[in-house]
């Protein structure tokens, strides 16, 4: 079973317009949890938002703002909740969000009841 | 309010291990729905599984998948019902998946009563 977090932030500072600052508050809520950087992307959109998405070990994680009203989508998809809930309690900080609403999604990756002859 | 489609997809076929297959079946989904790609990145994890992820015209989407389960993760995060819709019922077919579950999460990103002032 993997777990899903599903946090939005509200509130947040005005550092969710700019998409350094957030590929830096996600370097360091990866570190933060000792997790490794594999893969990430980063998009800025016109005139205002921000997409970034990286793969860390075993994980990946999602970052959308929508500055115009303070707001961050963020998910998190781990089988270790410590990766979960660390990176979204650590963004709410760095982000300075007022308030975060939190909800754990449990995504049964299967029982292999279905899976292929490999 | 924003659209989170979740789709877990199971029994899925061996092309999901295949990150070249990936990569077009969801360029063909994403086709499909009339939306246009901004951003993607892929990773192949050792020994197995693929995370690809998109950005695509005002949506993002995701997809993990764990081919020794036959078990594709789906994400798609959208305002607009037609493209979470779409994109997840194109990859049903694409993966050749046998059983599909989708959960929807309405995404309230903001009333602007926390909003910045910008």
């Amino acid at each position: 079973m993997a777990k899903h977090l599903i946090a939005d932030l509200y509130g947040c500072g005005q550092m969710i317009d700019d998409p350094e600052a957030i590929r830096e508050a996600a370097h360091t809520a990866i570190q933060y949890v000792g997790a490794e950087i594999v893969e990430e992307c980063i998009h800025e959109f016109e005139p205002i938002g921000v997409t970034y998405f990286a793969v860390i070990t075993t994980s990946h994680f999602s970052v959308h703002t929508w500055p115009e009203y303070g707001y961050a989508a963020v998910d998190i998809f781990s089988c270790t909740d410590t990766v979960t809930e660390g990176i979204a309690g650590k963004l709410k900080e760095l982000f300075e969000a007022k308030e975060i609403k939190t909800q754990i999604i449990e995504r049964n990756i299967g029982d292999g009841s279905l899976k292929n002859e490999l």
